[in-house]
């Protein structure tokens, strides 16, 4: 089953809803306009279709092969990686002194997303490398950044981030590698770290692990972790690379799905020490390790988005050609496509309304980085940089859920060829099952949503959210359509619901920790629900405005509209109930005793 | 990861609300009171534990195989089955007079679900063969059941279900299998049949299939198909096996899950024509068919709480041993197992409160099962009847449903360890996707809850269910206690949700019927929903009453009420939803033009 790039509905998510105008207006993106967003998301999705898209199917009936400390990877993604690479797509959106081409989020986040619907497996490549990219930008000093930078932004070296240890997944206070200081400086790395997605492999010359270790003599729990930068093979001073440094993968871990990208256990430090380079600052690892994350936190959201989109085309295809039953409503004499079967159309139009609100959010949410970042003024910037923040836990935590959700009607509406793997449909609800879990569980979206974004400003940015939503009601009602009016009665709901929940989280944090928590994930869904959907009010009135002025593709903004109204109606009201679930539901998750388990 | 059958919850559930004294009141059922119950499900627990259970993780690695027509089943499992025929577990509820025990579906039904819990692949064999066997007693002529009902009820010849061909699944009517008929009255079958349970294997040594086909001459649709016996060995007078009949399995299928399984392609007829014999009347097929199916539901129903049960106690093992991060509360110092967090025990409760709450619904409607074929009241049996009938979509669907999202659950709880396939978690996820397809996918569940169990008596039965909850509703609030309360409140908006929706099902199926079958999915899921919820409310009922007068396990039947309290308070609330989108939702889901997708 091939993949087409959802261009259309990105582009009208880049121009009407993270208004691409604007974000061209910030100084350094003055050439990243809609024109500009057009011919990289073609080019892009070019690209997508036919070079990664067909080593999808590959990737999962031949996945890589550990031997001997080396990892091979599935025929062909070394070449399509290099390929990669020489389009620059590894630089898209990094800083142009430093090798890359310093487009906007608004723009890059949309390659992301094809890039992973083209093959998840594949793209967590790139995604690692942002991310170490990221954390030497941030954190790492100009000798670092003059060794590593360039040859990870080019993609001619790819990244890691080297976190989790056995006992050590979502707790990083429990890290033990540890780091001891020599006397050039430079540390050496003892320890064991599992989960590193492309931990080792063959498709670039080098690969730069970042690591969190603990330095001799560091206070314990999260406040003594570093950063380290630890090269697969050790670079002269000329550039070219040395010895190869004392990390190895010993062994790769078999999974239920993403089995193309190699998941290693890497060893640091069985022959005398791994050598690595301290980022930043010793004891403030953890604190960079954050900005490596939410950038990943945001990326692993956009790849829910993209297994759904994969999810629904190849649930639309199968819809549409297979023959079986005639219709309830008679509408066809003999047997029709079963995509004329109501419960059919319910499936798929929950699969395209998840897909499109979650893009939505994620699209508008880049927009808000970008001005968060790069913004001349300083309170714009704040604004912005708050509503990002805001928005990580649910882009990461709503998106991936639903993709969940999406993949396995994706299945279902394939009926008993779901069930069998060469038919494609069930990849995707394995591959999807990682998206909740890695780079922070739902569960630690929520927290984090709980914490540090609701509870800490007292619901204050929340509140903003909630207002500018109720002004998008307003908005809906006044257009006069009947569509309009529906979608706004159900966010006006689910947005009353989400404030019941904001004050109560705000007012109950401290003095009931377990009743808050025991709805955190339900919160974390609730909010998500009603920012997609609100997403979808706004997609709702500009697609409505460009109907009544005649621009634009009418069929495309006509089901939008519909799009946007099925979302009300079907998957807004769910809101209701995890009001009711978090409010009065505290007590009944933790009554049971441990022994009675 | 060891199985527990949880014999306690089954025999709770068989005594207070399958009221399992009342169905041993019935003629022939005598003595299957609580104390046979109780050694029945003892035994069978030691015998799925010890035998049954060990091989599930083998099963799902090493596949059945299959070579030049001939399958082999996973090491193990054809000793398993031949002690599982030693153990006359095959016969239990079959008809002393064919060899079987004739137990009640009350207590067999316990034991389907050990069996599933043990080994979902495993348990398919003998799943088939009880349909073959319903079959035969329903509509077999004397001279078929002389010849095979003995060797299939004592598991020494295992059955199978031919339904599904390249382009009839769901759509019956498109079978295109060929029966000419010979002068000596048997027939000659030619086609090819897909998605063959157990089709072929080397467990037995013969298996008798049961095959829809089109007599020659036959009308077309559903009205022209018959059902065959079509043995792999032909049988001789004396009962012995004769030549190898010509139906041959021309491959198996490589799946998402239930790996040790075969899933056949068997051919017909390839040379010279596979010999069958006509099972009860020609045209009358899919009517004895649906016998099969109607007995095969009800036990995937089972199989959805099987898995559940079985995710649940593996998730449960983990969350207990699993050390992460300090408890939100401050209950301990240090880092806790991962069961002290709220988010951990929700999800723990949520798939305890699913698993026991359709459990309960499943060992009520076996009772019902019970009554309406062996009271000796007329009245009785049909009243019992039309509950069971009502209640096989919501078992079917509804249970399985539940069981994706329990399974679901079950991986998270593992967090990263969940997507490493050694662990185990991931088996039941993949394996618990093919519940909501086979024997009818949901939608073709939910389009019989609303045609023949809603829509054609008015809402009669449905109304009558909902008459019940609510004398439920009035126990629990005059019970006085809070839980009990609690769960009254979550019933009673559920219950109207349902007769809101019953009301719309039964006004507008033939108005307007793709805004009815455009809800007939959330319908079925609310309805389970409740009905499920109800069970939950009986049994709060029968622990708070065991804990007054001070009898039985005091922790268990606290437990019992804390679950339930849960259940209504996480999981009924979920029903407004699902009202609202089938009430305001039906057109926006056919509102798309086919073209737009």
């Amino acid at each position: 089953m091939s993949y087409k790039a959802p261009v259309k509905d990105m582009l009208f998510a880049i121009e009407h809803l993270a208004r691409i105008d604007q974000v061209a207006q910030i100084p350094g993106f003055e050439d990243a306009g809609l024109d500009t967003a057009q011919a990289v998301l073609e080019e892009c999705a070019r690209f997508n279709e036919e070079v990664v898209a067909p080593l999808n199917v590959p990737g999962d009936l031949h996945p890589s092969t550990w031997k001997d400390g080396t990892v091979t990877t599935t025929a062909g993604f070394k070449d399509a990686f290099r390929q990669y690479v020489e389009g620059g797509w590894q630089g898209l959106q990094h800083p142009v002194d430093a090798g890359g081409q310093g487009l906007p989020k608004t723009i890059g986040a949309a390659c992301v997303e094809m890039l992973n619907s083209a093959n998840m497996s594949f793209a967590l490549c790139p995604l690692l490398t942002d991310g170490a990219i990221e954390a030497l930008l941030t954190a790492g000093s100009d000798a670092l950044k003059n060794i590593y930078l360039e040859k990870l932004v080019s993609g001619q070296w790819t990244g890691t981030m080297n976190l989790t240890e056995p006992q050590a997944g979502s707790d990083l206070a429990l890290v033990r590698t540890r780091a001891d200081k020599q006397a050039d400086g430079s540390y050496k790395l003892f320890g064991t770290k599992i989960f590193i997605t492309y931990g080792e492999h063959d498709m670039a010359e080098n690969i730069v692990h970042l690591v969190l270790a603990r330095a001799a003599g560091a206070p314990e729990g999260v406040k003594g972790i570093s950063l380290f930068v630890c090269p697969k093979f050790l670079v002269n001073g000329d550039g070219s690379l040395g010895a190869r440094n004392d990390v190895h993968c010993v062994s790769i871990e078999h999974k239920l799905g993403i089995k193309a990208s190699p998941t290693c256990v890497l060893q640091y430090g069985d022959n005398g020490g791994a050598v690595g380079y301290l980022v930043g600052e010793e004891n403030r690892g953890l604190e960079y390790m954050f900005i490596m994350m939410n950038a990943a936190r945001y990326a692993v959201g956009m790849e829910g988005v993209a297994i759904a989109e994969r999810a629904y085309q190849h649930a639309v295809a199968y819809a549409k050609e297979r023959v079986q039953s005639r219709p309830v409503d008679g509408s066809v004499a003999g047997s029709a496509t079963i995509i004329h079967h109501p419960d059919i159309r319910r499936m798929l139009m929950t699969m395209r309304a998840y897909t499109e609100a979650c893009r939505a959010m994620a699209l508008t949410g880049a927009a808000s980085f970008d001005a968060a970042h790069q913004h001349p003024d300083a309170e714009v910037r704040k604004v912005n940089q708050a509503f990002y923040e805001f928005l990580v836990p649910l882009i990461k935590g709503y998106s991936t859920e639903m993709s969940q959700e999406v993949t396995s009607l994706g299945v279902q509406v394939h009926g008993g060829m779901g069930f069998i793997e060469e038919t494609g449909a069930a990849q995707y609800y394995r591959d999807s099952k990682i998206l909740t879990i890695y780079e922070g569980t739902t569960a630690i979206q929520a927290n984090d949503l709980v914490g540090r974004k609701t509870a800490r400003d007292g619901g204050q940015v929340a509140k903003g959210v909630a207002s500018q939503i109720e002004a998008t009601e307003k908005a809906l009602i006044a257009s006069g359509s009947e569509g309009a009016r529906s979608l706004a009665i159900n966010l006006e709901k689910a947005r009353k619901a989400f404030l019941d929940v904001v004050d109560f989280v705000v007012d109950t944090s401290k003095s009931a920790p377990n009743d808050v928590f025991a709805g955190s994930v339900p919160y974390l869904m609730l909010a998500g629900n009603l920012v997609a959907g609100w997403q979808m009010g706004r997609a709702l009135l500009a697609a409505q405005e460009l109907l009544t002025t005649g621009s634009g593709d009418k069929a495309f903004l006509e089901a939008k509209v519909t799009t946007a109204r099925f979302y009300g109606e079907h998957i807004l009201v769910k809101t209701s109930a995890l009001r009711d679930e978090i409010l009065h539901g505290g007590a009944s998750v933790m009554a049971l005793p441990l022994d009675s388990f």
